[in-house]
């Protein structure tokens, strides 16, 4: 069941259905162009990442702006993108499973203009994937996974990079393209010198990796790794040649919590849950933005307007108290307010669509195509 | 996009691609004997809530069972089960907004043999309603909720409770069918003692509320509320007409921390997450169910086998790590596990199927039709 759009363009704000998803048009403009300006002198590819807006109409913007390609994180969300006629889309993730595979080579073989790409980290996972390659006749870029610090995925040793890609290079279907070295720990190390001394010795391990595939006579063109909070140094290091943002269009709360690196782009939030008050008593004010409309493992949605604190988030509603007599707006039922969702992702994952605004009207609404696509 | 079915019927578990969740359906259908076994003597109107699984399917087994209706939390989530032929739904939760009403009073013009109900709680809500139900020229069943612990919507006072439903019996378009006094809060308290007393509390506030509504001659004919932690004591107290359990067929892991009242029915987990194992290194298994496959607010989904512990949920991935050398299976990368969930309603929301399955083989695939349903 996909939901009708919550809105109509041209509507004013107060007429967007809730919950929904407000994208603020000129922060999200200001975003992509911080990071094309920042980027473009340094040569540095830009392959942003898919897995926190889901969504065509946006990743178009961020290729109109100069992005190679997209990383999505399975196979089911790479879809979309692929069909839309990006030409570069990696799957910045391993891929284990039959299906899985028959899915990725199937759709590579579909879109013989895009290239498709996939990390391993395991000596049986390459060989699943030769083995669907062969079958559906497609050619699929393969990225060995490197753990630089995030004990989640990847090889450690150089000679286990150059042992996968041995077995790449072996196979007639797949491509070498390089080293997935993405630390996702260290976007939200608070310190500037912390993130910055994660990247540094991620990038360490990144070059001797390199060397080492180098010294065997195996590719090593690309080297991808790097999120919003850390990207201008992975752009520093002269190691990786490529960058995976993914929240910078949006924007993530987290990031707030950051200590502010002064030569780095500063992106604005453009990205509120609207909620509707739906029932209102005394100091409470109850709102329909429970669970299932957001995401709360980093925390709940907090108001953009003063005077209101949240006090809980159940499956479908939220509460929240008033703080002082005379502080904030006096809701009343029926009001419409803006919330800053705790964690973007997830919540992105939780609706169909974005509404795009500015000046308080609707100007587009966007389908999210890869919503809840976890396969 | 709606995925694809994670299995075909007949298929064996381990074919089963991930994530995936898995209903037991020997343990589905022994939940449901157990509440039609403990109920039909009482008499009490059994009205499940249908937020927990989303499912028409399930929900047809529910009424086979001797369900009287369903409860739904939305409007766009009470649209599969009305359009399945469910006779009488209830949204039991205030409707705000005039789309939704339009939606809701559309629904109800469309089905003429199902009863269509709401709650409300403020007056500004019955006049919203009356217009709509006047426009779209349906008859909507009207239930005056009432506080009785939860602090999230209701009102507090018997004389609100009347003036609302003179208002609801003033309009020729409404039925007032009585109210709705859920304590949400009340099934997740620890003690045999603090779950009755609190249910005692509720069961005086909503007979007070009953007395003003007669004295008044307005009609009360149903009381409804109790979920699955409660439900007995709301059955006892001779006060409620009508149950609203909505974990007991799935069951949530939080009831197991719960006191275990010897006089009430014992539900089984009959819900798991599958999830497959996508990189495998040391004393680290990492699957394939992050936040986008498991809602956390309850906590971690646990592992059904020994040995291995969830260190932390990331947006595609859960990390378990082994305790101690030789507990439980030695985790091969393909493998596929079984995880119980921290929170039932939330996760279900995120899947667009469930695997039923019985001796290990897949032996039906429902879709959760009102997942992501949440205007």
């Amino acid at each position: 069941m996909v939901l009708e759009a919550p809105a109509r363009v041209g509507a004013p704000v107060d007429e967007i259905d809730t919950p929904a998803l407000i994208v603020d048009l000129d922060r999200l403009e200001g975003n992509l162009a911080r990071m094309a300006d920042f980027t473009r002198p340094t040569g540095i590819r830009v392959r942003p990442h898919a897995k926190s807006h889901k969504c065509v109409a946006l990743a178009k913007r961020q290729i109109q702006s100069g992005a190679v390609g997209l990383c999505a994180q399975k196979v089911s969300e790479a879809e979309p993108f692929i069909r839309a006629g990006i030409e570069d889309v990696l799957v910045s993730n391993e891929v284990v499973g039959d299906r899985k595979l028959a899915h990725l080579v199937a759709l590579a073989a579909a879109h013989p203009k895009s290239r498709v790409g996939i990390c391993v980290d395991d000596i049986a996972q390459v060989r699943a994937l030769v083995a669907a390659a062969a079958e559906g006749r497609a050619k699929i870029d393969v990225y060995v996974e490197l753990d630089v610090g995030q004990k989640r995925a990847g090889v450690e040793e150089p000679h286990e990079v150059v042992a996968l890609a041995q077995a790449v290079t072996a196979s007639p279907r797949l491509r070498m393209r390089g080293i997935q070295a993405y630390f996702g720990a260290a976007q939200h190390r608070r310190g500037v010198v912390e993130r910055r001394d994660a990247i540094a010795d991620a990038s360490v391990k990144a070059r001797r990796a390199k060397e080492a595939l180098l010294a065997a006579n195996l590719s090593c063109d690309v080297i991808t790794g790097g999120g919003t909070g850390t990207f201008p140094y992975e752009i520093a290091s002269g190691v990786y040649t490529e960058i995976q943002p993914g929240s910078y269009p949006l924007m993530d709360v987290d990031y707030v919590k950051n200590e502010v690196d002064v030569a780095a782009p500063r992106f604005e939030q453009a990205l509120y849950l609207l909620a509707t008050v739906m029932s209102r008593r005394g100091a409470r004010a109850t709102l329909d933005v429970g669970l299932k409309a957001q995401s709360i493992d980093c925390g709940m949605a907090q108001p953009t307007f003063p005077g209101w604190r949240p006090r809980s988030v159940h499956d479908e509603h939220a509460i929240l108290d008033r703080e002082g007599d005379d502080a904030g707006p006096n809701l009343a039922l029926g009001d419409k307010v803006r919330l800053v969702p705790g964690h973007v992702d997830p919540t992105v994952n939780l609706h169909d669509w974005f509404v795009v605004v500015r000046a308080e009207r609707v100007v587009e609404v966007w389908p999210i195509e890869a919503r809840g696509a976890f396969f």
